[in-house]
C-alpha cells in the first residue's frame, strides 16, 4: 500500500509536470510565430491577421516585450470573462454546455466536499480500527471509513451521508437539466434560418421499377403532405468519387511540396514511384506528380458523370424539404407509411454533420449490424482486461524486481520507489485508452448511424462503459485480485457488490494518483496542444508558400466529444463513490474540474472550431451516466457497509437506488423529448414571425443545394475558390471576409457567428 | 412423488369433470330458456328474439324436440365454420385475435410435441440412470431428461432440440406477428367513420387565468393547426355525478322489485331504511323508494348544473377534434410545445373505451403515482409467496397428516392419496388466483391511464409477472425448498438457473395436474357459464316484467383479457420449459390449447359482447411474453444442462437467448410501430376517399357529442329511450333495432356491426 509519502511525492511530481507545462504554454503562446497554433479560432473567424504584416523581422518570430511576460496567467481570467451569451454566439451551443459538465462537477462536489471533511473525516479518524489490525495499512485510510470499527454505530453518520450526497446530487442534476433544457430551447429559437430546419431525411425508400427515386419521392409526398412539400434531394453514392478528390488532393500536396523544393535548392528533385517513394524506379518528381494529377482528373471527372447519371448510383435515401418548418416537424414526427420499416423519416442533421456514408443502409441490415457489434462490443470489453490485467501486474514494484531482477537495487530507493508507485499504473492506463476510441468510433459507424453528432455521442456511450468495466471496476478487483484472486474468481454474482464495495478504499491511493497523472498532467498537456504545435511548424517550414496554405497548416481541432467526455464521467464516478469512502480523494478531483474548466474554455474561446453544432444534444447521456455512477456510488457503499455490521444499514441504503432510477425517469419524460422532437408550436412562431418579416423569401433557391453530397461541393470550392454557399443571399451585413478552409463544408452557422456579431472586447483577444 | 397411476386417476377425474361440464352444456343451452344466457351476443346484435313469442307454454320453457339431443356436439363444428372475416365483422378484431393465441400456441406446440416425441422420448427413455440412484422416482422421469446419466453425449440431442425449439418458436411468432399486423391494418383501413379517428385527446393544459379551458384550447389549436382544427370537447369532473346516477339506478331496481312483489302478493311489502334494509325502522316500501329516487333524482339535477357550470368541475383535458384524419393524426403523433408536460397529446380511444376518472391527473403526480405502484407490486410479488409456499406446504400428505392427523386413515387409502396429491395443490393455487386479477387492475387505475383497454394491457402484464414468480417459479421452488430448503435458501444470483433448472423435472407431475385442473376443467367450466346462468334465472324470477327487463337481465360478458391472456401465457411457458425436458407435458397442453380454442371460438361468436374495440392492440404483449417464456426456457435449460457434465452444453446454450433478444428487437422495430402510432399515408388514403364520396358531409354535427361523459349520455338515453346518437345520420340501412342496454356507452362501432350485414347463415346461429 502507498503511505503519505507516496502521495506527497506523487503529487509534487505531477503539480511540477503541470506547472512545467502550463509555464510552457504561457511562454510560447506568447510568441507570435506559434499566434496561429494558439489563436487559430480567431483566424477563422476573420479577427486576427497574421503578425507578419507588421514590424520589424525579430518581433516577427519573437515576442521582445519583456514586459508582456509577467502577465503570464493573465490568460486564465481573459478566459473567464467572456459572457456566456457571447460565448455561445463565439463557438457554439455544444461547447457551451461541454463546458457546464466541469461546472456541474464543481457545483455537485464543492458541497460534498466541505460536508465530507466537516463530518466523515473526524468521523473516521477518532478510531483506531486498523491499529489493532496486523496488516500494513497506509495512513490514508485512517482517513477513511476502514478506520472506523466493526458494528460501530459511527456508520450511521455514512449512511446519512449517502443520503445527503445522493439528493444534492440529483438536486444540482435536476437543476442543470432544466437550465440546459432552457438554453437549448432559447438557442434553437433564437437560431437564424438554416436548411436543417426545413429539411427531412427519408431513408429506406421502397423500390419502385417505374419511377427513379427522386419523383417516388415527389409523388409520395405530393401525396402525403401535399400543402407543405417543397423538394427533394436525392443521395448519390459518392464514395469513390470523394476516395478520388481525396487522392488527388494528397498528390497536389506532394507536387507543391516538390515544387517548393526545387524553389530552395533549383535542382529539379525526383522520386520514386513504388510505395511511399521508397521503391521503384526513379522519374522527376514533378513531372510525375503532374501527370498523376492530370489522371485522376479525368477518372474523377468521369466518376462524376457516371455518379449523376447512373441511377444505381442514388441511394435509397433523399433529403426531402418543407415549405414551412411546421410541415417538416410534422413530417419528421409521424409515421408516413402502415410499414414502419419504409419511408422512415427523421429530422436532417446539419448538413456538416451529416455522415453520408451511412445513408443507405437497409433495414434488416441495420439490425444485423447491431447485434454483430453489440457481440463484438461485448468480447472487447471481456477480454481487453487481459492485457490491462498482465501490465498492472508488472507495474508494481514486485512484480517489476521480479520481471527485471537487475534493476532491485534502483529500484528500492526510497524516492524511485514512491515515483514508480505513483505514476506508473496510471501512464500505463493511459496509452491503453488512447488507441481505444479510435476502435470505438469505427465500432459505431459500421452501426449505421447517420450524423456525426450522433456517432460521437454512440461511441462516448461505449467507451464510458468500457472505462466503467475495465478502468474502474477493473483496477479495483484485478488489483485486488492479484492479492485474494482465488478467493474473488469463484464468487457468485449477488456477492459482487459486496466484493466490490470492500475493495473500494483499498485502491483510494491508485485512484488519487491516477487523478492526478490523467487528469491534472493531462489537462496541463492539452493547452499545451504539443501535437498541433509541432505539425503546424513542420508544415510551416516544409509546405508554406503563401498566406493561404499557412491557414490551411492551421489545425484548430476540437472538442473530442466521444474521447474526452467519458473521461469526465470517470471522475464524476470516482468522486462519488470515494465521497462517503474516503473523502480524501475529493479535493483532488475538484482540482481537476476548475483546472480542466479554466482550461478548456481558453482552448474553445481561442483554438477550437467545433466540425457541427447538434444543439446540446448530449445532456440526456450526461445526465445519465451521472447517474450511473451514483448508483454504482450507492451500491458499493451497500456492499461495503453491509460486510461492517450495521444491519440497519442494508435496508436504508437499498431506499436510495429505487428512489434515483425513480428521479432519473422523471427528468426522462420530463426534459429528453425537448433533446430529440421538434415541439410544432415552435416551428410555427418561427414560421409566422419569417413569413411576417420576408413574405417573398424564396425558400427554394436557399434550399437548392444545401444537402449536395460535400464531394460535388469542394469540387466547387477548388474551382472558385469562394464555395457556392446556398445561403449567402441570407447574410445582410457581412462585416468580414471568412475563411472556411478547414471545415469541408462550407456552414450556414459559423457564417452567420461571424456576421451577425461585431469585434470582441480586446481583453479576451488578448495579446 | 406423484406416479403415473397418480396421474391417471388425476386425468380420469379431470376429464370426467371436463366432459360433466360440456354434457350439462349441451343439455342446458338447448333449452329455450336458458337461450339469453347461451346466445346473448344474437340478441344484442337484434338477431334473435325471445323464444316466448311463439309456441306454446312448455315449449317456452324445455327443448321437447328429442332429436336435438342427439346432436349435442354439433355446436364444434358451428363454433368453427364461420369464417374469419364475417368473425371480425361479427365480434370486433380484438376477439379474432384473442383467438388467435390460442391457434398461435397449437402452431407452436404441435411440431414440437412431434418432435420431442420422435427424438427426445426415445433418447431419455433407453438410459438407466435413475434406476442406479436410491431415491424414489416417479416412472414419469423415466420419460424425462433426469434418467439420462452424467456426462453422457446424449444430451447434445436436447442442445439440438433447444435449438430446434427456438427457431421454430420465433419463426411462428414472426409469421404470427406479419399476420396479426396485417389483420389489424386492413381492419383499420376498412373501418368505417368513426369519432376517434379525428380526435386526439389532450392533457395537462396549463392554466390560464384569462380564459376557459376551452378557449384556452380554441386558440392554442387556431395558432398551431390552423388549416386542421375544427372544435372541441372539454372534459368534466363529473364523477360524483356519475355516482349519483349510479345510487338512482339502484334504487329504482330495488323499486322495480318491490312493485313486482306487491303486483304478485298483493300486499303493500315494507323495508328498513339502515343498511342493506337490515336495520331501522320498518317504511313502506314503494313509497320510500320513490321518495328516495325523487330526492336523488333532485341532487342530480343541481349536481349536473353545477358541474356544467363552475369551471373548477372542468379538468385540464379536451377532445379536440380535427377537419381530417390527417390533422388528427399529425396532432397525436407530435410534440406541441417546448415543454413535453404539458399540451400532451395521444391518440383519443374509441368514446366507450375512453376510462374517465384518470383524465384529469397531473404529470408530477403521474409519476409519483408509477413509483408507488412499483414499489407496493414488488411488495405483493415478494410477500405473495408466503401464503402459496404454506398453503402448498400443508396441501401435501405428509403436512395434512401432521396438521390433522385423524384424518390419516383416510389419506392414506390409495385412490384417495392420488386424488389429494393431483387435485388440490392446483386448486389451492386457483383460489389464490381468483382474487387477484381485481387488486391489479385497482393498481392500474391507480396509476393513471386513460383507456379501458390499456388498463387491461397494463394489468395483464402485471398479473403475468405475478405468475411468473409466484406461480411458475414459487410452485418449482418452494415445493422443492420444502424438501431442500436450506440447501437452496443461501445461495447466490448466478446461482439461480441452476437451481430452478435441477428443481424442473421434479415439478413435472405436479404442473400436469396443474394444467388438468386449471385448463381443462377450467375452460369446460368456462362454456357452462354457471355465474351468468345462476344470476339470469335469479333476476328473471324476481325481477323481470317485460322484455326490456329481460333484456336488462341478460350478462353476455366479455373476453377478460387482463385475466385470460396471463394465464394462457403459463401455458406456453410451461410447454417451453418442459419440451426439452420431459415432453410429456407436452399433449397436456395441446389438448389445453385445442379446446380452449374450441370453448372460446364459441363463445365470442354466441355470447361475449367486447366493451370496446382496441383493432389488437395487445399483441405486441403477447408475443413479448412469449419471447419471455422462450428466454426462461433457455436459461432453465442451461443451468439444469450445466448439472450434468456435459460442458459444451454451456457456450452453446448461451448463444440461444441472445438470438431471442435480438429477434425481439427486430419484430419490435418491424412491427410495433403499426400498434401505437398511425400512418399518415393511410390516414390521407381515408381523407381523400371519402371527400370524393361524401364532399358535404357535416364533420362537426357528427362529432358534435362523441366525448361527451357517459353520464350526461345515459342521462339523455333515460329520457328519451333511444340514444341521442351522433352518429346516427351516418347509418345508410338501418336494418335492425339495436340494443345497446348493457353497453353503457352507445357504441358507433357495435352498432356499425349490426348496420352494415345483413343476416348470418342459419348453420351458425343453429338451434
Amino acid at each position: 500500500m502507498a503511505t503519505v509519502r507516496d502521495i506527497c511525492v506523487a503529487a509534487g511530481f505531477n503539480v511540477a509536470t503541470a506547472v512545467a507545462f502550463l509555464l510552457a504554454f504561457a511562454f510560447l503562446r506568447l510568441q507570435p510565430v506559434n499566434d496561429r497554433v494558439y489563436f487559430p479560432k480567431w483566424y477563422l473567424k476573420g479577427m486576427r491577421d497574421s503578425p507578419s504584416s507588421a514590424g520589424a523581422a525579430v518581433t516577427k518570430y519573437v515576442n521582445i516585450d519583456w514586459r508582456s511576460y509577467f502577465k503570464f496567467l493573465s490568460w486564465i481570467p481573459a478566459a473567464l470573462m467572456m459572457p456566456e451569451e457571447e460565448l455561445i454566439e463565439h463557438a457554439g451551443l455544444d461547447s457551451v454546455i461541454y463546458l457546464r459538465i466541469y461546472r456541474t462537477g464543481l457545483k455537485i462536489f464543492v458541497p460534498i466536499t466541505i460536508l465530507a471533511f466537516a463530518i466523515l473525516v473526524p468521523v473516521n479518524w477518532t478510531n483506531d480500527a486498523l491499529e489493532g489490525l496486523k496488516v500494513v495499512q497506509s495512513d490514508i485510510d485512517k482517513l477513511s471509513l476502514s478506520n472506523v470499527p466493526y458494528g460501530s454505530k459511527r456508520f450511521i453518520a455514512h449512511v446519512v451521508m449517502a443520503y445527503a450526497f445522493t439528493f444534492w446530487t440529483c438536486y444540482v442534476l435536476l437543476k442543470e437539466y432544466e437550465i440546459v433544457t432552457t438554453m437549448r430551447l432559447s438557442f434553437l429559437a433564437s437560431e437564424k434560418r438554416r436548411p436543417d430546419q426545413f429539411t427531412v431525411l427519408v431513408r429506406n425508400i421502397p423500390p419502385d421499377p417505374d419511377e427513379s427515386v427522386s419523383e417516388l419521392v415527389e409523388h409520395f409526398f405530393l401525396v402525403n403532405h401535399p400543402d407543405h412539400y417543397l423538394k427533394n434531394q436525392v443521395v448519390y453514392n459518392a464514395n469513390k468519387l470523394a476516395d478520388l478528390v481525396e487522392k488527388k488532393k494528397k498528390m497536389r500536396n506532394w507536387l507543391d511540396y516538390y515544387l517548393l523544393k526545387f524553389e530552395r535548392k533549383s535542382k529539379r528533385p525526383t522520386t520514386k514511384t513504388g510505395w511511399l517513394g521508397c521503391f521503384g524506379s526513379d522519374v522527376d518528381a514533378i513531372d510525375y506528380y503532374k501527370s498523376e494529377i492530370e489522371k485522376i482528373g479525368k477518372e474523377e471527372a468521369e466518376e462524376r458523370k457516371k455518379v449523376m447519371k447512373d441511377p444505381k448510383s442514388i441511394m435509397p435515401a433523399a433529403f426531402v424539404s418543407f415549405r414551412s418548418r411546421w410541415g417538416a416537424a410534422v413530417c419528421a414526427q409521424t409515421q408516413q407509411t402502415s410499414n414502419p420499416t419504409t419511408w422512415l423519416t427523421e429530422w436532417a442533421p446539419e448538413p456538416r454533420d451529416v455522415y453520408w456514408n451511412n445513408l443507405s443502409i437497409p433495414f434488416v441490415s441495420l439490425t444485423v449490424r447491431r447485434l454483430i457489434i453489440a457481440v463484438a462490443f461485448f468480447f472487447l470489453i471481456f477480454f481487453y482486461v487481459v492485457p490491462i490485467a498482465f501490465v498492472q501486474a508488472l507495474a508494481n514494484i514486485e512484480g517489476i524486481e521480479k520481471a527485471l531482477p537487475f534493476l532491485e537495487p534502483l529500484i528500492e530507493r526510497p524516492t524511485i520507489k514512491s515515483f514508480i508507485q505513483g505514476f506508473l499504473p496510471g501512464i500505463v492506463l493511459k496509452i491503453f485508452l488512447i488507441v481505444l476510441p479510435t476502435i470505438l468510433m469505427y465500432m459505431s459507424q459500421f452501426e449505421g448511424l447517420i450524423s456525426q453528432s450522433s456517432l460521437e455521442r454512440r461511441t462516448a456511450s461505449k467507451y464510458f462503459i468500457f472505462l466503467f468495466f475495465n478502468v474502474f471496476l477493473g483496477s479495483i478487483l484485478t488489483g485486488s485480485a492479484l492479492e485474494q484472486l482465488k478467493t474473488y474468481l469463484h464468487q457468485s454474482a449477488n456477492e459482487i457488490p459486496r466484493t466490490f464495495g470492500v475493495a473500494v478504499p483499498m485502491k483510494a491511493t491508485f485512484f488519487i494518483t491516477y487523478v492526478m497523472v490523467d487528469g491534472w498532467s493531462g489537462v496541463a498537456l492539452e493547452i499545451t496542444r504539443i501535437r498541433a504545435f509541432v505539425i503546424f511548424h513542420l508544415k510551416n517550414w516544409f509546405l508554406v508558400k503563401t498566406e493561404k496554405d499557412r491557414e490551411e497548416a492551421m489545425d484548430p481541432g476540437s472538442i473530442c466529444f466521444y474521447w474526452s467526455e467519458p473521461r469526465i464521467q470517470l471522475y464524476f464516478l470516482l468522486g462519488l463513490v470515494y465521497a462517503p469512502v474516503t473523502p480524501l480523494l475529493l479535493p483532488f478531483i475538484l482540482v481537476f474540474f476548475a483546472l480542466a474548466y479554466v482550461v478548456y474554455r481558453h482552448q474553445i474561446i481561442n483554438v477550437y472550431n467545433q466540425r457541427y453544432e447538434s444543439g446540446a444534444q448530449f445532456w440526456p447521456q450526461v445526465h445519465l451516466r451521472i447517474i450511473v455512477a451514483l448508483i454504482v456510488s450507492q451500491l458499493l457503499l451497500l456492499g461495503l457497509l453491509s460486510t461492517k455490521g450495521l444491519e440497519e444499514a442494508t435496508p436504508a441504503l437499498l431506499v436510495l437506488p429505487v428512489l434515483t432510477i425513480w428521479f432519473h425517469k422523471y427528468c426522462k419524460n420530463r426534459f429528453e423529448p425537448a433533446f430529440v422532437r421538434n415541439p410544432i408550436q415552435e416551428a410555427m412562431k418561427k414560421d409566422i414571425l419569417e413569413r411576417a418579416r420576408e413574405p417573398n423569401f424564396d425558400l427554394k433557391s436557399y434550399l437548392a443545394d444545401a444537402y449536395l453530397h460535400p464531394v460535388f461541393k469542394s469540387d466547387e470550392v477548388d474551382k472558385f475558390f469562394v464555395a457556392d454557399d446556398p445561403g449567402a443571399e441570407e447574410v445582410i451585413v457581412p462585416t468580414k471576409r471568412h475563411s472556411r478552409r478547414t471545415t469541408p463544408v462550407p456552414s450556414v452557422q459559423s457564417k452567420q457567428d461571424g456576421s451577425d456579431r461585431l469585434l470582441l472586447p480586446e481583453s479576451v483577444i488578448e495579446r
